[in-house]
């Protein structure tokens, strides 16, 4: 395995490769990798010839007040890890050389930008999607892969995607847990042993909201009963907690047949995210 | 040479030349051919073992109050036309096919797009970067071809290319003229013969403002006398008249290298316009 630092030599790689006729099967993360990132890299692994992953922690995604300085690093252990699942490139450039230049040009997420995580965070998705672009024309990949955890980034690639004619397939992932059911995250080494404790309450919120929401159809009721549920097993602050319909994070209508259940709560300091996708006879959607 | 409707056989077609290696020049156009575009066709021919050309009168890039509707077309003479000048394949999408869906994201252009055609034409960049980014995707060209002519789209469509890394280069074909001076372009049809005649006066004031400009270096001065010679010489209205630097298209400084002059002129109901790029040597800028 290889880490390359420089766009020029990326770009050399993919040339190579490429003419060579191999699939590039291709893992966006911003490093610090853990079980969930894992699970991305193996499901390139067995699907293409060469597998890619970046490793950037991208600036323009984070707001002024957000955890851009203090988001964990790790190369040495993510080189590590990914190599032990087959990864044949590590792409980590500097900010300096993903941004050299600004000439004013922007991608703007819009509307499905406006809710869930969002909502919270002004311009989040405009520099999610700005990376994304960057990536898929440096890495040309055939398939780029993306965990369910993050499902309203999902659903805004799938977008994008879609309405630009990226030459791609965008691969979705289903969440990976600890055993207790916690969303696996590089946000969870911030929790205190307690609040570590206390976050599988999250999780548990969903499922007893999506249980809810299937017998009696009511949206309100089955938020009412997730919310209470959290606010009871933790100390945290319910940033959102809300169902819409998926992929295209409109309002629950009779008509809606897959669910997106999400949850952001603030458990300390720590923002953590989790969702469910569900259809209407219960079953965890393929998305 | 092969006329495609359908993004599913373009993309089909695209994966075969690519995995039998050769190289695509890409030929985006408006159609209603004249000799500016066959010039950029023989340009691509030259350069590459494949030519497309895209024919696609672009809905977004036009105002409300624009000429969507009467714009002209002749796929039928513009086939002919570009077949005689080598092109392999036209893509002639219609609008439905390359508009189904749209979940809200957008390419805003930014600051370059404020001034020139774009201070008169909101929108009229985010959709020609729209539609220039879709295209890109779905050709996936090694080159792509713009007229100088458009030196604001070419110098946004530069700009995007470069901040968001598409695999492609970016190649400027000079502007072709008529024996009188005046810029071919698909909208001198609209012209009486009076207005026709005319016409010349747009070119021969951005030489005149070219003179004065590399001589007493005021670009107010410039501005005037070019404007001057534009309303003496026709019954037009002047849309602007401007000097920036370029590419990036600032207010000219002492530094400035490279200047554009541009105008945009209404004779008759006809809008019609013209650059010259030049350096502070007098010669005209390779861009």
């Amino acid at each position: 395995m290889r880490v390359i630092e420089t766009i020029a030599e990326l770009k050399s790689i993919v040339k190579e490769e490429k003419a060579a006729g191999k699939s590039i099967g291709f893992v966006p993360t911003m490093g610090y990798l853990h079980e969930g990132h894992l699970t991305l890299a193996n499901a390139a692994r067995k699907e293409n010839e060469l597998v890619v992953m970046s490793i950037f922690v991208n600036p323009t995604q984070f707001g002024p007040n957000e955890d851009f300085d203090s988001y964990p690093r790790d190369l040495e252990r993510d080189t590590r890890l990914a190599e032990s699942v087959g990864v044949d490139f590590i792409f980590a450039p500097s900010v300096k050389e993903m941004y050299p230049s600004n000439g004013g040009i922007k991608i703007v997420a819009g509307r499905q930008s406006e809710i869930l995580c969002g909502a919270s965070r002004p311009g989040h998705f405009d520099g999610v999607l700005q990376v994304v672009a960057k990536l898929f024309h440096l890495v040309e990949p055939d398939r780029a892969y993306f965990g369910q955890k993050d499902a309203q980034q999902v659903a805004l690639i799938q977008t994008l995607v879609r309405d630009f004619n990226f030459p791609l397939e965008v691969r979705t992932v289903p969440i990976v847990r600890e055993e207790d059911g916690l969303a696996k995250s590089s946000r969870n080494v911030y929790l205190s042993e307690q609040e570590r404790a206390n976050a599988p309450a999250i999780f548990e919120a969903l499922l007893l909201a999506k249980e809810e929401f299937l017998s009696k159809g009511d949206v309100k009721g089955a938020v009412e009963i997730a919310s209470a549920h959290i606010l009871s097993k933790t100390d945290g602050n319910i940033d959102y907690l809300e169902i819409y319909s998926y992929p295209d994070l409109q309002a629950v209508t009779e008509e809606t047949e897959h669910f997106l259940l999400a949850a952001a709560v603030y458990i300390g300091k720590t923002r953590l995210i989790d969702n469910i996708i569900f259809s209407l006879k219960g079953e965890t959607a393929n998305v």
